[in-house]
């Protein structure tokens, strides 16, 4: 027997509905890639998203079709988040901080009919012109004053005119609520790049959980700063879950060093923000260097990786509340938050921070499992860890246009790739990637535990630990260091560093020093090529002798 | 083109699975029918419900199937709440206040297989057992020591013992989202009563929308104590709304005198709470006259009736901050929360109660129209009044068995029945019922507002304002008044009382005089009978004679 409710899909243009009837005047401020700040309404941002709903018809895109942009955080990123999305198109937010082969690729997999650019990423896709022939258009997000030159993309469209002639009188239409409403690639280290395919349902879903004050704690008294790029997984929810509440939107455009960000956050009485660590760690710096304070900053979303616990500690004694989020592209992206339950409010900070600095404890509506070495689910200790998998309405159950994957082998799940522990209030901290993780004799050894404790060795500049075959045991795990000039580490060292710290089976066979350890473009190890150089090492060679590889 | 997210479906058993899983130590504090408090945890509960749900399918019940309760807010409550709408039967919550003669009807109407009873309500049973004889079992909800002997039921079943027989292993099943999951019958003042037939999708976005900081404001911190029934629209969604957030749960049981409930918060260092205003009302006169103050409550929600704006002034002395909702057994209930926004911060107390006292502005996934006597969209300035209509998600479609209905009219929309004022910022004030409003020459005139006038007269003691057919207007306003003794009233004390104050045309064409005006049982005024009155006392009857009728 079906309930006797009305049948009301859940959809991207009802937020827009619900913002320009019952938050007309509420304001929504932008930095400009121009240069000014930008402030209007989210009655005012109805009516442009209106605008561009008529001139996507008018450019003749059928429903479905995927409406690319290259874009920072502002008024107008937003205006076609709302614009496509509501009118039945898919609003692909693309990173412009990818190589320009991945952006190639991107927009031709994504079969993206338009594209939107900013000004400062016209010159991304004069680079990539030649890849770029089957668009209806590519439109630069300025006025006619502002429009560039463009030898290499002779046609572009200005943003300002094309939608001054478009009306702004358009009728949402009612979608299914199940229709893709975006699209955002993930880019791993290794393989092309893979599209997570959102619906307006789990948008809505998603944007209603960040609300809530275990996660955002989102109101209409507050002004909501989306520092987290709008390219990155829909800026963690915050263009939908603001108008949602009715909230003050405050966007940052490009300029995110600290003193911009201090600025704008103090201009506009900003009480809640979201962003990376190294955004919050120059903002810290910036503050520090010039003896700053926040008047009106509370709580801060810090996510995309894991802060370190100084930072959380020094937005404490600023005066605004910190906590972490743990999301992926696949999972739109929150799944866990790190608010503290009742029970812990009065354990003293030293105790508070090590809980806080873990990932948080699950959503509502998005659900955990944590599968150790033998597949079966660990004891919630705290300690013992496994394989984090998850599933949700608002969780990717396959990728765009591609081969089913590896992540998706267990039905109905979603392995997102982490190694973790979970505790009984549900409080995840992830210790590794399930592809570094050392799998020894059917347990997992974490890579990143062994690193942590050879980092704080005095002779010891930065450590990797990989896994090296081993007939017995499987993989057997492996110290690579590189070392601090005029100093030496021998296999003694090696035993001596880590007897006692953890459990025998887990110390490292060995040492290999190196000049150097080889890491990606954006500072994090490279372990497949550590692997390698542990392999070319062979397992005779004793560190004793300080061999060095490269 | 769909996304391609998980298809998981919106279910009360994952609201109890999250609490099992990530709360499972968190507190249910209840106080019992039976006397003593009792207290256990998200894990007790999910193990006692899985109890019920085996024992409900051994009772032969299929899908669909109405379960019956009459009882107080506990734990054995809460556990048929999820028992049974988690295993796919309906939660049907009947009043225990209503008329005998309308439980017999509701219990008919709604084919309740099993009814549930707390020994306190045993007697009402009892009494109307002559129309119970199709049920599998009534099953008092106490355990083997505390059973009832009943000449009337001789073959009551004591709920202890039924659950104690039955497995805690249970696997809830995946049901459509839009599967019934619960029932609740309200009951106007004419016509029988008429059931609302939630959804679990309903329900479920319902719960989390409450949640948000602009409603109820729920978290892992908070010990939330529902004082508003289980069998009043839920008690408002908070039995779901508290596990989906991990709040520590704190029941009343039968116990809703100003001292009980005083006692209980502190005891139990309740942080947010939610009733109706005759509740509050107890709860503040105990206090002042015994010097009390709350030291852990933070918040609390009025709704089912405003609340005199003297209630939220009192409130705010004793450090807790009120909020206002509004809501309609068809409407789940919420569709209102009184929310002040950024702009109305800083305003000075004065300004600020009578936006307070407003029944509040739409929560997101809920939208009103406000039609005025043309039909047409009334102008948002916040004095203009039309009918209140609304859609959503959780606002009922139709009645439960029953015949189209009149407040159904509107295709896709929903009558409430009120007569409302609406402001820019979506601040929604109730002016009259619309049965009630006076009908005029096309313009709505509001008896509410002429009454609360007539009221501040120093000669009456109660007014009353009803429509007396007018060949020319329709309608006309007249007032009706108890006298306080010794006092006069004549038509020029009418012009007087109403001259300037409203605008001409609203002003009553006649006074009529009368010993006593007609009440319902719950003390509201009888307007049908009040325009039989006016209809017997005629037209050409001059108040100056100080005429008397009845």
């Amino acid at each position: 027997m079906f309930g006797l409710m009305m049948n009301a899909p859940l959809l991207v243009s009802s937020i827009l509905r619900h913002a320009e009837a019952y938050h007309a005047t509420t304001e929504i401020v932008s930095r400009t890639t121009e240069g000014p700040i930008h402030r209007y309404t989210y009655a005012d941002l109805a009516r442009r998203a209106k605008k561009v709903a008529n001139a996507l018809q008018r450019l003749g895109l059928k429903q479905g079709d995927r409406v690319g942009t290259l874009a920072w955080n502002g008024y107008r990123h937003l205006e076609l988040y709302f614009g496509s999305s509501g009118s039945g198109f898919v609003c692909h937010t693309i990173n412009p901080r990818l190589f320009r082969e991945q952006i190639s690729f991107i927009v031709a997999h994504a079969e993206d009919k338009v594209l939107f650019v900013d000004l400062s990423f016209v010159p991304i896709l004069e680079a990539i012109a030649e890849t770029l022939k089957g668009l209806k258009a590519i439109v630069v997000m300025t006025d006619a004053a502002n429009m560039p030159e463009s030898g290499a993309l002779p046609e572009l469209v200005c943003y300002e005119t094309m939608i001054a002639g478009a009306s702004d009188d358009f009728d949402w239409p009612v979608l299914d609520e199940n229709a893709a409403s975006g699209l955002c690639y993930t880019s791993g280290t290794t393989g092309d790049p893979k599209g997570v395919l959102y619906s307006h349902r789990s948008t809505v879903l998603h944007a209603m959980a960040v609300a809530l004050p275990d996660v955002m704690s989102l109101s209409a008294v507050d002004a909501v700063s989306a520092i987290v790029p709008m390219f990155h997984v829909n800026a963690w929810g915050m263009p939908y879950a603001a108008p949602i509440v009715g909230a003050k939107l405050v966007m940052p455009g490009p300029k995110l060093d600290g003193e911009s960000l201090h600025g704008l956050f103090e201009q506009e009485g900003v009480t809640m923000t979201a962003g990376v660590p190294t955004v919050w760690l120059g903002l810290l710096d910036w503050m520090d260097a010039h003896g700053k304070k926040f008047t009106s900053l509370k709580r801060v979303m810090i996510g995309g990786s894991a802060p370190p616990p100084v930072m959380i500690t020094r937005f404490k004694k600023l005066g605004v509340d910190p906590r972490q989020g743990w999301g992926m592209t696949e999972t739109s992206p929150f799944g866990l938050a790190s608010a503290l339950k009742a029970k812990h409010q009065s354990l003293p900070p030293d105790q508070k921070l090590p809980l806080e600095a873990k990932q948080g404890r699950p959503l509502f509506n998005v659900e955990f499992r944590v599968d150790g070495s033998d597949g079966k689910p660990i004891p919630r200790d705290g300690r013992s860890f496994g394989a984090l998998l998850v599933r949700g309405p608002w969780v990717a159950r396959r990728y765009f246009n591609s081969e089913p994957s590896p992540a998706h082998e267990v039905e109905g799940w979603f392995n997102t790739g982490d190694v973790v522990t979970m505790d009984e209030d549900g409080f995840v901290q992830i210790v590794d990637r399930t592809k570094d993780v050392v799998k020894s004799g059917g347990e997992w050894i974490s890579s990143i535990e062994l690193e942590n404790i050879a980092q704080a060795h005095p002779s010891i500049k930065e450590a990797a630990v990989v896994g090296r075959p081993d007939e017995r045991w499987g993989e057997r795990p492996v110290l690579v260091v590189q070392l601090k000039p005029g100093t030496n580490f021998s296999r003694d060292d090696l035993q001596e560093l880590y007897t006692g710290k953890i459990s025998k089976w887990s110390i490292p066979d060995d040492v290999v020093i190196v000049d150097e350890l080889p890491h990606t473009a954006t500072g994090k190890l490279l372990k497949r090529e550590i692997r390698e150089i542990v392999l070319r090492d062979g397992s005779g060679r004793s560190p004793a002798n300080e061999v060095t590889v490269n």
